[in-house]
């Protein structure tokens, strides 16, 4: 056995760690054994010198099974999760999950709150009074068994080891790497013993990995080492340069997955949404092909069973119903503010990093895990890229509720929005499909 | 000021850190704000993507002011240290520090404890009863008023950080980069307030930095940066193949120096020994050339001087000097054993790792800190490397204490020896001399 200065160094020293010495380092950092420093220069020189595939694969079943897994074996039917890399106004998890449980195939998301620039699926959910994220391990069940989905928070006890690991790396500056992060994802989704993983890695202003090439890169390493742990896996890397929809921030958006539930879909978050459905329905065997999928995605929505899933879901985690009839009983803003242009033109650009940023600052979103969220603040885009504009036109509302933050929002908003005479074409929506 | 974490991520980026940068990191380190582990994170950030010279300056000094200095203002002369990067029965140090203080050179000598395979200079003194390797503040000035030299281990408030990183290095795998050894070795150095640094940079087998590249990449690092730190420097890469002289092992060691000065030299010993002196009287301005200060330094020995500065040395630190005159009242080994060639042919390898490693078998040496050292045990080469030998000659003469101790020795001295039927030429004793 290696001890926790060799396995640094091997790594150090571009050497490849067996799985057993990447099991026993993990191991002994749960124990205790190695010590926070150990970690941190370890983790240093992988995201310096790299994983291998299969270093990647024996790190993330350390994680995983560094907890307890998500025991979900009472669901006969076929069960696949959506992960994404996070986004701004990106919405699509609360419409994914009740599209896909109404086309037969279990959905047990877990997902994530606020960081940084980005939202969390976690904390739109929760604007709905009532709505109760931390449902316990038997209540899933028996959610899942009633209405085909349940929308969740990482569990204490789901590969722990990833919570300490993130925390570390976040204060050593080695979250951008593509192993550290593939095996922190997949540690946690392959402990829900899922048959299937839909990834959708976001590229653009507005994403965590906003190059095409560091996008590519991560979406196949999570291809490669989720198909070798035996989960079948469609990575979609899908575009954010500017946000998915119309609404960002919490209330707001949870309004707009009610519309288009309803029917009225903005038409680049029903083309992301049904895609990623798509892929979900078909890895979840409920479609021979691809094309069938997508024509049963479509239908949920049609036919309005996912919005009843939708109801469904709300109610079994004890969330008030009564928001999707009418939605005037979500949290809403005390001001609405127009922000407009200030020349004729087309809109050029609708940055999505610098409207989440304005979100942000509005109060929608968190600098630190403990700051708390106003649900009803954010942002409306009346105008996005490709539009045309007259000096004067609104380009989005600003939802706001303290003064002081709305004057820190508005340079955000200056720097997101550019009108020029020409118009450029929009970026395609969906940049890449990758198979496991 | 950047934070700790954007401190390491400029590092990881390749980034050039500001002396400010580097200042604040160390200092908020020294106050506990920043932790072990982001300096782990950092460590090998340095490790894996260096420092420039600026950078290294500006940790040298950081380092250096963590503590307090060496106040010797009340010693009037020049004052010239020499530091090495740790050999196996490398005696130079003893021999060094009186016949410099001989020639008016002031002699301030900070030395180091045995570690891994090298031996070590306090442990080697401490076999001389009484001596004292940790005099008080005030009694250094008054020894070195006397005698013109001392010979001493790093005091606690001398470079303290230094402690701590080092510590911290040795776990993490990250004590072999050059700019972070430079910094090392600087901080404390200059925290004596020396007018002149010589530098014995060993290469070969039994150095910490076995091949010449890296030798000379430490010798460079050191002469640039401690003179841009406005110290006059010299640094020698000095051979480590084979053992310098003929004992390793603290009392055998002692003894060796005690034949020295009284006239009895090594021919290697006295080459590296007489070298290294010139250099410090010539940087301390006792000579006006090179030359000059090498016969002073022939002299010293010759005339009896540099012994008489010993005994002065090891009285004024209270060690028993009558060892001088009678070395069988140093601690002798209750057994002697030889080791013998099994061909005929000449020496080729006598390889100076292979017998520190045989030695530390025998108690001479430590794994760790707090290991305790017999004094009396090690080796006696009668051969070396271009040596002719018979079948049954003695190679060496083993000096142990204890039979299990003995028996784990024997495998490395079977490595340690080559015999061949062609003779080898021996390496240079002195690589190379860089000035700064």
């Amino acid at each position: 056995m290696l001890t926790a200065r060799e396995v640094i160094q091997k790594k150090r020293d571009f050497g490849i760690l067996t799985e057993a010495e990447i099991t026993g380092f993990v191991q002994a950092y749960m124990s205790g054994e190695v010590a926070d420093y150990h970690v941190a220069a370890w983790l240093m020189a992988v995201y310096l010198n790299g994983m291998t595939t299969g270093e990647t694969i024996a790190l993330t079943r350390a994680m995983r099974d560094s907890g307890r897994s998500l025991d979900l074996s009472a669901i006969a039917s076929k069960k696949v999760d959506k992960h994404s890399t996070g986004g701004v106004g990106d919405k699509t998890s609360m419409l994914i999950a009740p599209i896909v449980a109404a086309c037969g195939v279990t959905v047990p998301m877990i997902t994530g709150r606020a960081l940084g620039h980005t939202g969390g699926t976690l904390d739109k959910l929760e604007s709905i009074p009532g709505f109760d994220a931390r449902p316990k391990p038997d209540a899933i069940v028996k959610i899942l068994k009633q209405t085909g989905a349940v929308i969740m928070g990482q569990t204490d006890d789901l590969a722990p080891v990833d919570r300490r690991m993130y925390a570390l790396r976040d204060v050593t500056a080695t979250i951008e790497s593509i192993p550290l992060i593939t095996a922190s994802i997949l540690s946690k989704k392959l402990s829900e013993h899922i048959d299937g993983l839909v990834m959708d890695v976001k590229t653009g202003s507005g994403a965590f990995m906003p190059t095409m090439e560091r996008a590519s890169a991560l979406a196949r390493s999570i291809v490669e080492v989720c198909g070798k742990m035996k989960t079948k896996v469609v990575a979609l890397i899908t575009d954010m340069e500017q946000p998915t929809g119309r609404a960002i921030g919490n209330a707001l958006e949870i309004r707009e997955c009610i519309q288009f539930l309803k029917g009225e879909a903005e038409e680049d978050l029903e083309t992301v949404s049904i895609a990623l459905s798509s892929h979900m329905i078909h890895l979840g065997g409920a479609a021979k092909t691809l094309e069938q999928a997508t024509k049963m995605a479509y239908e949920a929505v049609s036919k309005g069973h996912a919005l009843d899933r939708f109801r469904d879901i709300i109610r079994c985690q004890h969330g008030d119903v009564r928001v999707i009839d009418n939605p005037n009983l979500l949290p809403h803003a005390k001001n609405i503010q127009e922000f407009r242009a200030r020349s004729n033109g087309f809109v050029t650009r609708c940055d999505a990093r610098q409207l989440g940023m304005a979100s942000n600052a509005l109060g929608a979103g968190r600098n630190r895990l403990d700051d708390t969220i106003d649900p009803a603040v954010g942002l409306y885009l009346e105008k996005k890229i490709g539009d045309a504009v007259k000096r004067g036109d609104v380009l989005c509302r600003i939802h706001w509720n303290d003064k002081q933050r709305l004057r820190e929002a508005i340079p955000f908003l200056d720097a997101a929005f550019q009108i020029k005479a020409r118009r450029v074409d929009r970026r395609p929506l969906i940049h890449a499909v990758l198979q496991g």
